[in-house]
């Protein structure tokens, strides 16, 4: 299997969330055992390289994958959720969106001053959760190891929110 | 290290997410590496003795464990997730609450008629999601191999609502 073949387990699903919205469904990569394994291995080498101390999942999809990169490496696994889902206390960050605003919460336990996060989701688009993401580990003094998904949308810029921290993705469109 | 210790990695929360709940917060035990990943083993001795054809995670926090048993073991993996999150097709089973109703949806195709699907969580409460999730299973024409969940606060009586399927938890309250 090489990278390209994974796109053959992404669905284009058009008008979700909303009308003229082409959605990149990721269900059919995680039902196909050898693909997900595939793409878990591709994330694990790229996340590898920048040395982390612990892994971010931002919820829900960032969940799947993080969560097996976590446990793969031996790394502690750490969660960003939307507001309000996170039990303990939390640090907060908002963003803006086309219209409005929405924000990401961590535990205030959930990153150690010097050490090296890498955030995994399964996809990046304009970008705003995982600037958001990013911005709550380095007010909490930690470091972004780098930002690690499946699918870029190149098309929405997500790159450019995130300014100089390191991306890593597997296939764009 | 064995499985009542994992209780050193639960964290109770007081009046989450409501005045009078104690939330049960799994974040220690998925930030320590060794408790995860001794938990993940845990799970896995479980599910695969009841032969599962796929892993079927319940959003949000089943994600997590669920993706990792599924790559454990090869297996598929399938989401079941709130109302309008799913992107494609879907089957809906809707629940009651104490006050109001919820519901959970699984992919039209998630479901292959006469497979086996370990249903993975990280609680089970009331077992309203759990037993929803069962019967959206079911309705496809799945069996259940076995719901399979970290934590059962055994007070709530969800394994009533489960009725005869199997169901494996690690530790109780």
């Amino acid at each position: 299997m090489n990278i390209e073949d994974l796109k053959q387990h992404i669905r284009d699903v058009p008008d979700f969330p909303k009308p003229g919205i082409i959605f990149k469904d990721i269900t059919p990569l995680l039902a196909n055992a050898d693909a997900f394994n595939f793409c878990i291995d591709q994330l694990v080498e790229r996340v590898v390289r920048h040395d982390p101390d612990a892994i971010v999942g931002i919820e829900s999809r960032g969940f799947i994958f993080g969560a097996v990169v976590a446990t793969r490496l031996g790394l502690p696994f750490q969660l960003a959720r939307k507001a309000n889902k996170l039990p303990y206390r939390t640090v907060k960050v908002s963003y803006e969106l086309e219209y409005g605003s929405d924000s990401v919460e961590m535990h205030v336990d959930a990153v150690e001053a010097g050490k090296r996060y890498a955030i995994v989701d399964d996809l990046i688009a304009t970008g705003g959760t995982a600037a958001a993401t990013a911005e709550l580990i380095e007010l909490q003094k930690g470091k972004v190891a780098c930002f690690a998904c499946v699918i870029e949308l190149a098309f929405l810029a997500g790159r450019e929110r995130l300014g100089e921290r390191v991306i890593e993705t597997l296939i764009d469109y």
